[in-house]
C-alpha cells in the first residue's frame, strides 16, 4: 500500500426533504450566491423553486445562470464567471448532475483567476484558489459532487479536458434520490456505467496490498448490478435509487483510489476524445469502451486484477485466471448489453473517421494509462476493435 | 434508507516517514501543543522524539502529558486540561491508540468548558466545542483517529462511559503502520476484534435497503479475518497492518452507519461495565461477549442478517436464515478463538459477582440496543451466558 493523504471533507445532506438543511449550510459561506443548472428538469420538478423559496425566507441574493449542457462548454463558464463578478457573488450552487457541477468548478476557481479558465485545462494554471461551492446532485453518475474533479469542453477547439484540485471540492451536498427519480432509462443505465467505471479506472492498477479498498470497490460495484436493472424497471424505486446516489459519490471521492499510485484513467480519456467531437452520453462511451479497453490490456502480467473481479463480483470460479479474466470481460459486456447501453461505436453512428486523430488528441501530453500504459496508435487500435 | 448527515473531515496522512507532514499540518491550527502519550512506547518506537524535533526545527512551544492509560482515566484528563490552560495550549497532539486519543478529547472539550468533564459523559453538558487536535496513531483499534467520539472511565466512581460530537473529531491523523508492528499479539488480536465490533455494531440494525454501506461492512471484515491472523505470525507484515490499520479508521469514521437509524452498541455498553471494574482489554471483552449477544438476540426476525452476514463474509451456503445464522456465529467465535481470544468471563478471571450490578449500570439511561433492545435483567442474561 502507497502513502496517501485522503481528506474527502464534502458534508453530504443526504435524503428527503433536505432543502432547507442545504440553504442553512450555503449561507454559513456566502449569502451571495450564483444558482446554476442545465435545460430546465429541476424547473419541472420543483427543485429550483424551492432553492429560491429558501433563498428567499432567508435574505438572501442570488442569480440564475441556466442552459449548461450536458458535456457542459467554456462558454457557459465563462458566462458564470461573468455574473459573478458583475454581482460580487461569493458562492456557486450548482443543481444538476455532474455537467452542472463541472462547470460550477471551472467558475469558482475562474472567478478568482484573471486569466482564461480553459488554462486550467490546458495545465498552464492550477485552480488553485476558488469560491467555495455546493451542489443538490439530480444524477447518480460522475461523483463530482464528493469531489474536485471537473471536465469541461472547450467548443470552439473541440477538446474535452479534466482537471482539478481539492479546493474544487464541494463544502455541502445535497443527496435526494427523489430528484432522480424522473431521470430517463438511458441516463439512469448510463449514470450506472459511469459509476462503476470509475471504480474500475482506480481498481484496475498494478499496485499490491490494496486489499481493504479494492473490497469497497467491489461491493459498490455489486450494488451497481443489483440496482441498475432496478431502476430501469422501476424508476421511483427509492431504495435503488437511494444506493445508486450514494454509490456514486463513494466510487470517486478518493477512497477507492487510496494507497495506490494513481488510477487507470485511459478509457476515461479515449472516451472524452470520442464525446468531444460527437457529444455522445459519457457513460454510453464508457459501455463500449470499457471491455475494449479490458480486452486490450489483459495479458498474463494483468489477468490477476480480472480474475479477482470475476470471481468476489461475478462469482465465476475457475483455476486459470486468463480465463476467468475472459468471462469476467464478457459478464461485464453483457451487465452493460442488459442496461440497454451500446457495445460498438457504429451502433451510435460513430465511423473510424477520426480514429487517428482521437488517438493523438488523448495522447497529446504523453502516453496514457498505469495499468498498462497506452501510445496514440494504441489508443487508435482500441477504438477500432470498438468500432 | 434512512436521512442522514455525512462528514468524516479528519485529513488522514498515511504511511511511512510522515512526521513532518503531519507537524506542517498541526502548526496551520496552533503552534502551542500538548503532547499527550501512554505507558513511553512511543519513546522506545522514536515516534516522540521525531515529533519533538520537527516541532522544534518549526520552532514551536510543547507541553508534555504522559502516563494515559489504558481505559483511560478521568484524573488524566483533568491534569490535561490544567497544562493546556496553565500554557495557554492551542492543540492537543496524542501518540498513542484509542486510550490517548479518546483522554485527549475530553481535555480538548474540557479546557473550553468551565464544570467538570465527566458531565459530558454523564449527559449533564454537550462537548460542543473544543481545541483542536490530532494524532500519531500506534494501535490500529478504536477508530477514534477519524471520529468524534471518546470513552473515559471515572477512576472514583468504576463507570466507563461514551459521548461524542463532531467539534471531538480530529482534524489531522497520522497512520503510520510501521508504527503498530511492535504491537503484541493479544493488542493485535484484541485491536482486529475491536474493529471487527464497530463493523457489527453498526451492520446488524434492523433498516431496511442499506445495501451499499453493508457490502463496505462487509468487505472491511474480509479484511480484518485475512490480515488478523498474518499480524499475529508476521508482526512486521506492512501489507497487513496498512490494511488493519486503514480498516480500523473506515470502521468507525461512520461511512457504514449512514442511511441508518442508529448503531446498536449494546455489546459496547455490556463491556464499558465489564472493563470498568476489571480493566480488560476492551477487545478481549468483546471477544467473549459478541457471540453471546449474537445468540441473545437471534430469532426468526433477526436472522435475516445473520444469515447475509455468514453467506457473504464466511461463504456459508444454505437455504435456512436460522441454520445459516447458528453457523455463522459460530464461526464469528471460531476466529476469535483462532486470534487466541478468549472466549468465556471465567476464562479472564470474571466471577459473576457483579453481573446484576454491571446489567443495571449498562442501562442507567435505560434499556439499550437496536437491533433488539435489553433491559438489564436481559443484559445480566448475557453476562451468565458468556460466565
Amino acid at each position: 500500500m502507497k502513502n496517501f493523504t485522503y481528506q474527502a471533507g464534502t458534508k453530504i445532506i443526504f435524503g428527503k426533504n433536505q432543502v432547507n438543511n442545504l440553504i442553512d449550510e450555503v449561507l454559513c459561506f456566502s449569502d451571495r450566491i450564483l444558482i446554476t443548472y442545465g435545460k430546465g428538469s429541476v424547473i419541472k420538478s420543483g427543485l429550483l423553486d424551492k432553492v429560491k423559496t429558501a433563498l428567499n425566507e432567508k435574505g438572501a441574493f442570488y442569480k440564475e445562470l441556466s442552459g449548461i449542457l450536458p458535456n457542459p462548454r467554456l462558454s457557459s463558464v465563462k458566462e458564470g464567471i461573468k455574473i459573478c463578478r458583475e454581482n460580487d457573488l461569493g458562492f456557486i450552487l450548482a443543481l444538476g448532475g455532474g455537467s452542472v457541477i463541472d462547470a460550477s468548478k471551472a467558475m469558482a476557481a475562474g472567478v478568482l483567476y484573471e486569466g482564461d479558465p480553459w488554462d486550467f485545462y490546458l495545465r498552464k494554471a492550477a485552480p488553485d484558489k476558488a469560491l467555495p461551492l455546493g451542489c443538490a446532485l439530480t444524477l447518480a453518475a460522475t461523483g463530482s459532487e464528493m469531489n474536485g474533479s471537473t471536465v469541461v469542453s472547450n467548443d470552439e477547439t473541440q477538446e474535452k479536458l479534466a482537471t482539478g484540485n481539492d479546493c474544487l471540492r464541494p463544502k455541502v451536498s445535497m443527496l435526494d434520490p427523489t430528484y432522480t427519480f424522473t431521470v430517463n432509462k438511458w441516463q439512469s443505465a448510463a449514470g450506472t456505467v459511469d459509476i462503476m467505471s470509475h471504480i474500475f479506472e482506480q481498481y484496475f492498477t498494478p499496485d499490491p496490498g490494496t486489499d481493504i479498498q479494492d473490497g469497497i470497490a467491489e461491493s459498490i460495484l455489486k450494488t451497481c448490478i443489483k440496482y441498475g436493472p432496478v431502476v430501469l424497471q422501476d424508476p421511483e424505486n427509492y431504495e435503488a435509487r437511494a444506493n445508486l446516489m450514494w454509490a456514486s459519490s463513494l466510487a470517486l471521492n478518493g477512497l477507492t483510489g487510496t494507497g495506490k499510485m494513481m488510477g487507470d484513467w485511459a478509457t476515461h480519456m479515449i472516451e472524452h476524445e470520442v464525446s468531444a467531437i460527437y457529444d455522445l452520453t459519457h457513460g454510453a462511451g464508457l459501455a463500449i469502451l470499457f471491455p475494449y479497453w479490458m480486452q486490450f490490456v489483459l495479458n498474463d502480467k494483468t489477468a490477476f486484477k480480472f480474475a479477482r473481479l470475476g470471481k468476489n463480483v461475478f462469482g465465476i470460479e475457475g483455476s486459470d485466471d486468463l480465463e476467468i479474466a475472459k468471462a469476467t470481460i464478457d459478464a461485464i459486456r453483457s451487465f452493460f448489453n442488459s442496461l440497454d447501453m451500446p457495445s460498438s461505436l457504429s451502433q451510435v453512428d460513430i465511423s473510424d473517421e477520426h480514429f487517428k486523430v482521437m488517438g493523438e488528441k488523448a495522447c497529446k501530453f504523453g502516453p496514457i494509462g498505469y495499468f498498462k500504459r497506452l501510445n496514440h496508435e494504441m489508443v487508435t487500435q482500441i477504438l477500432k476493435m470498438a468500432k
